[in-house]
């Protein structure tokens, strides 16, 4: 990792998401402070944030207190009751707290949160669940990044006998897909500089990138008809 | 896309990430059974997926009924009660299930269900926590792969004043961080074949492969001083 700058972090509700948001930003040896209205919550966390605290996210007071406006960075993930995620955003906002990412239940509590001023919205459950479908619809992309609307990264697994012991150039891949192979991975084993003529091994994953259709017809192509 | 398969999934639980499941199978055209103890969540998804039914997970008879073991996947995604996703998981493995993809809680949770045969342990809250901490520290990598525990794939922000308007070979970019450029993207529009004496622009997003190590170190450099 780079050198990381290090900033004041409030996490406000322990669930599992503002757990592991305190896990990582302490990982990371940044500054946490961890607030919870539930005191086994915050007591898991003392001995591992900066600073933890039991509090009611509502209670201006209490809030203004723990000078909840100066930090860089306010987390607010309280899920279950909406009402009070939506309350305690209003409240952090309206305390001068410059970045405040608030988790969202669904849509209209997205919606809300966003009105009131929220910086960043996150869905994890939802973002997880598309991507976890996407992986399990498309096995054997095991990861892709899209570059824009129409351009994909893609690491792809070949295992369509037609392709194991011929070359990219045999296979004439760049012509016939107008992509460009990044990385060949044999056994955990990523080559940067892919020779055209070494033969490609059952199972390697090919990284490629190119338009999204030319990714695609690669990828359908590279995977063992019998799928 | 490419053309998918279809296939019948189950989804037993329909909290947040249970219905994001249902939701992105559906989406894909895929046949869902949705699972849930409680009426009003079961009563939202009977005009979204194939099926749904009110059923408790550890009834063992309705389990049956449902022929629960037949489905080609099963996500089981009863979080708040731990032992009733414990007791969920048994069943469904024992009546035949060949890929039962759980949620855990945690890390014990997690130990459990793989000891009673779960076949993929998710941890939605926990994966995307880590995920946006890591944008949140590295801002001016907008993206970024792993190709290994060494080679990572990365989108990098120029901003740093000193890059914009050189060209990558001006920058000796090749011979001073070992990277290949793979693409630039521009205002949104991404150029596969980017020229070495092209100048980069303030904001260009460069897409880089190489050593993690000298990835970051583009990073670093690539960014304004001033973060
Ligand atoms: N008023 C409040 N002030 C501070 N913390 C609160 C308040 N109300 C609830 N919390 C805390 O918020 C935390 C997260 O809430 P909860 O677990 O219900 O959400 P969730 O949607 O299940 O989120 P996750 O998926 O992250 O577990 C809980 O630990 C709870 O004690
Ligand atoms: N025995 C059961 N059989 C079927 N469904 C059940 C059973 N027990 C609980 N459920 C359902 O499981 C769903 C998910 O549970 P819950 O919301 O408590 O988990 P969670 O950890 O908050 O998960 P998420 O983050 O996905 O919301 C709920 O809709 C609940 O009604
Ligand atoms: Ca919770
Ligand atoms: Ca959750
Ligand atoms: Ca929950
Ligand atoms: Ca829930």
């Amino acid at each position: 990792m780079v050198k990381q700058k290090r900033e004041n972090y409030a996490v406000i509700g322990l669930g599992q998401f503002g757990s592991a948001i305190c896990q990582s930003l302490v990982d990371a040896n940044q500054e946490v402070l961890a607030i919870d209205i539930d005191e086994e919550k915050v007591n898991e966390f003392t001995n591992i944030v900066t600073r933890a605290v039991i509090a009611d996210a509502q209670d201006e007071d209490t809030m203004k207190e723990l000078e909840i406006g100066s930090f860089d960075h306010v987390f607010i993930s309280i899920g279950q009751n909406i009402q009070t995620s939506i309350m305690a955003t209003l409240l952090t906002k309206e305390l001068g707290a410059k970045d405040v990412i608030c988790k969202a239940e669904n849509e209209s509590h997205a919606r809300v949160l966003e009105k009131i001023g929220a910086d960043q919205i996150v869905r994890p459950e939802r973002d997880m669940a598309r991507r976890i479908v996407f992986h399990h619809l498309q096995p054997n992309i095991v990861n892709y990044l899209m570059l824009s609307d129409q351009v994909t990264m893609a690491e792809v697994k070949v295992d369509n006998p037609n392709f194991v012991g011929k070359s990219l150039n045999e296979l004439a891949v760049r012509n016939t897909y107008h992509i460009n192979v990044i990385a060949i991975k044999t056994e955990g084993k990523v080559n940067l500089s892919p020779d055209a003529n070494d033969k490609l091994r059952l199972n390697d994953l090919i990284s490629v990138v190119g338009y999204t259709t030319d990714v695609n017809q690669f990828n359908e192509d590279a995977q063992s008809s019998s799928k």
